[in-house]
């Protein structure tokens, strides 16, 4: 089979005009962005709203591996596999980070014959909104620094400035640093450091806001830190919100790209998965969901992470409902999760995880069991999509077959990696039966629920936790927090993707623990409250090895190396 | 008069593909972005060699006060005013970086009936080349650190790295910093800083490079450090060169935008004009020298650094000769050159420079006289065009004329600001006799003179100054990069551009001095020597009241405040 970057650049693209004029979507509302993507206006929000409605799709996954499950690549095949039965998906993905294309996790365009195309565009700048949501916050960030040199006239309190910096770059150096020396002209010396800027609030908000009225809004609301006396200061008491709010004009725009078969792809956003909520933009779903017959949106890391965060989060910011959520589970992560194997990222799978072994999986399964109760605890169809791999075994997909079959779960064998639209042709048609049930879709907790008790009712009904261990910071930042009138936002809760519970060495559907919350953050702009779960990474480092080394351009001028 | 914003919004703007029409830029050369600007590709150079070539004019300045000449407004203005004669004139600039935008400086599109529009999308992001430069940049940053953490192969001095990080943006606090802090996975503790992007080589050698093949070998040659033994060592050296330039294979293509009276206009790099050659990139100039009848091409600060720098380095790179210089002048710049007057960025004129006073301009005609000599000691015959004011006297233009007269040199009142190309239809046709001239343009010194020798050359015959006072520390570098075979290289001086002298605050042509050359840097990829001559800032700060404050978005979600 030839590599994502061969296939990528092999594949014929059309138009993205006509790509759009499927949608529904004219001209003048598209903005071409080289021939590669073009950018949706946000006035196709009201103009598409007397189209049909689509039947709208998520798609997660059982608890991944450090290797992931395929989610991205399936997303892209079903969107691919809807026109195979002759409806119009439209899918729509968040934008992959630069940072992890240089390093070890190299690209996130799909694979093989699932991919959005071209991948160069897609993996690196794209149409620079990732580095609009940079600049905008790091203006923030000088501002603020200028603000303590310049008199200090809201009296913020330097050891109280929650608000870093962030780059595009798994630069492990800039976690930690001191600022602010030299000399007197060099500001105020300061530790901080920077995060990647997937983790930035500013990424979080524009991703959950409805309107560039609303983005406006809630760039004021960002809180920066708190003065002497122990008050919020926000970005709006610094006059900067207009300023970053007129940085992201373009930004605030979805991305239009199309897969190898033509399919079309909504690209946006690209919010980290754990401090914040690792779903794509609500805006470029207020647009997909008139713009075809399905609309496939896919939720970050498994379903107690990021479909519980797509539920009660992203869908509470949209107003839309979904109507089948697809389950991505793979040979080895079930395997994994009957926690015999180790399964490092960058390094190839243990050898003796591909002998033929049907049990494994099935002693995995609990995993895959505790994610069918997510999504149906929220009164949504899920659909078990096994993405293949050629190392499986028959025995072995018979297998997670079986234990849908026992949970009453649509299941199939999706080929999308490497026969597209066709090899997910069958799980178009299942995702479809599941939508024409009706939709049970409902919240996991009211507004009014006191924080705490968010928390807990993640942590038991997502996570299959007895209960939580709060330490004595976190109970009084979430009664500070409560006290502020935050109390009736909805959690964000980071935590680990690679375990149910908060260790990422745990495998399975573990019970009999506690939910360790170590500390409480407020993304007051993004409009949600994050519990601290578990050591958060925010700056990946780089590899021995990274990406970086084998990208380059060849005699033709055409990049190499990229995966 | 209305505000540069309500100029830009209400100008009509024609198709890019029109304004490519004209130029002889067909449409497969032509990748739209957004409705503002298109990338063109560097085919086009080849592709346009058979048709004939433009009159290359440099647009340059007298020593300039801190509020500018009007250098990028008399640019555009005399681009313009060739239209008014009958010819198709291209205008050449750099991209504004947006640090000073939200910063003091406010914007670079020129101001009021000559400007390029929409003034938003150049002074915000345009098509992401800045940002494309600093993650290019950062990425280097990573690797250096990520070298050192994983072993250092290459036996890289922590104390010799000389390769900082960049952002664009005003954030003095990043000036001195201390990184790796934290545990032992979070890299080695250095002090190191931020400059602004601007100041990076990256967008040095992207200025310079003359195709995409040329720009990753530059890219291998930048040296971040030494080893232990004092060998340089290479980004080539850290495997990391070709993801940089696959990271920039949209950035290398020149940016299409247009005036508000439609002249085309390429916009592309803006490299530092002092410790970097303050000039627009070679491969923009490439193109537009056959792309019309006259290509105005702006050189940052005044002649005596930026038309320097232009004849001896930007066009010792693209091999193009130059027909005429502009030199920009306004009463305001010679008055405060009579030595009587103090100018402030970010305040007011003292008003005592506003009565009529044409003893003052005479006062300070020596800069006047010093920068057409430092023109014509280039080969090249230069034009005066006096950047009028409202506020200015007919007497005080008359003294600039009898000035120019004195020199034998052309001069023209123009009116550009408040009439467009009308109001410099005449320095257009002063120009165009100009460049009928033949044109005997040569380098200032020989690529084979010693290094000490060349800094020894501009300061003289540029500058004025009798001779150097070279440090021992500065010695020893350039001893260093003769030994190590850079000595064939041009050098690029950073030095205050107020001044002729290396003192911002020494007006008119000061005489009976000598330069003094505190240290000397080396920016291999972009291939030049850099000495530093005074107190270089690479990482501007904010102001007390800064532009971030005003710039918002208005009820219609248009941008407003840019000025």
């Amino acid at each position: 089979m030839l590599s994502d970057l061969a296939i990528s650049r092999a594949a014929v693209r059309r138009p993205l005009h006509e790509v759009a004029a499927d949608m529904g979507i004219a001209p003048h509302l598209l903005e071409p962005y080289g021939t590669a993507a073009a950018k949706i206006s946000l006035a196709a929000i009201d103009e598409l709203k007397s189209r049909p409605r689509a039947k709208y799709v998520v798609v997660t996954a059982i608890t991944p591996t450090p290797l992931g499950s395929g989610k991205t690549t399936t997303t892209v095949g079903l969107g691919q596999g809807f026109g195979q039965i002759g409806k119009l998906g439209i899918v729509a993905i968040r934008q992959p980070s630069m940072g992890p294309t240089f390093g070890i996790k190299g690209g996130a365009a799909g694979g093989g014959y699932s991919q959005v195309v071209p991948m160069e565009a897609l993996n690196l700048h794209l149409t620079g909104d990732m580095h609009a949501v940079t600049a905008a916050h790091n203006l923030l960030s000088a501002m603020i620094g200028n603000h303590l040199h310049k008199g200090n006239r809201l009296g913020l309190d330097p050891h109280e400035i929650t608000w870093r910096r962030v780059l595009d770059v798994n630069d492990r150096e800039l976690r930690n640093i001191v600022t602010g020396l030299g000399g007197a002209d060099d500001g105020t010396p300061r530790q901080t450091g920077f995060d990647i800027s997937a983790a930035s609030e500013v990424m979080a908000l524009l991703s959950l806001c409805t309107s560039l009225r609303d983005l406006r809004e809630r760039m004021g609301r960002i809180v920066v830190g708190s003065t002497r006396d122990g008050e919020p200061v926000t970005a709006e008491m610094l006059k900067v919100a207009g300023a970053m709010t007129a940085m992201l004009t373009d930004a605030i725009k979805p991305n239009l790209m199309q897969t190898v078969e033509q399919t079309p792809v909504l690209v946006h956003c690209g919010p980290f998965g754990n401090i914040a909520t690792g779903n794509s933009s609500v805006v470029a779903d207020l647009i997909g969901i008139h713009a075809g017959d399905y609309l496939v949106t896919e939720a970050g890391f498994g379903a107690d992470i990021g479909a519980e965060k797509f539920f009660n989060i992203k869908c509470r910011a949209s107003g839309l409902t979904p109507d089948a959520a697809v389950l991505v589970a793979t040979v080895r992560d079930l395997k994994t999760h009957s926690g015999k194997y180790r399964v490092v990222a960058g390094r190839p799978l243990p050898p003796e995880m591909l002998a033929e072994n049907p049990d494994d999986v099935l002693a995995g399964a609990a995993n895959l069991r505790r994610q069918i109760a997510n999504v149906r605890r929220h009164g949504v169809t899920p659909v078990i999509a096994v993405n293949a791999f050629p190392t499986d075994h028959p025995s072995e997909h018979r297998a997670i077959l079986d234990v849908a079959a026992e949970e009453g779960v649509r299941a199939t064998i999706s080929h999308h990696f490497t026969d597209g639209g066709k090899g997910a042709a069958e799980l178009a048609e299942a995702v479809a039966e599941a939508c024409a049930e009706p939709s049970d879709y409902h919240r996991l907790y009211p507004d009014d629920l006191p924080l705490v008790d968010k928390i807990k009712v993640i942590a038991r009904e997502m996570y299959g936790a007895d209960g939580l261990d709060v330490s004595p910071l976190a109970a009084r930042q979430l009664e500070k927090y409560e006290r502020a009138g935050y109390g009736s936002l909805p959690v964000c809760i980071a935590k680990t993707h690679l375990s149910l519970s908060a260790d990422p060495s745990i495998k399975g559907a573990p019970t009999g623990w506690r939910l360790p919350v170590r500390e409480v953050r407020a993304s007051v702009g993004a409009g949600f409250i994050y519990p601290i779960c578990g050591d958060m990474r925010t700056m990946p480092g780089l590899s021995s090895a990274p990406a970086a080394e084998i990208i380059d351009i060849d005699d033709d001028g055409q990049i190499v190396g990229l995966s």
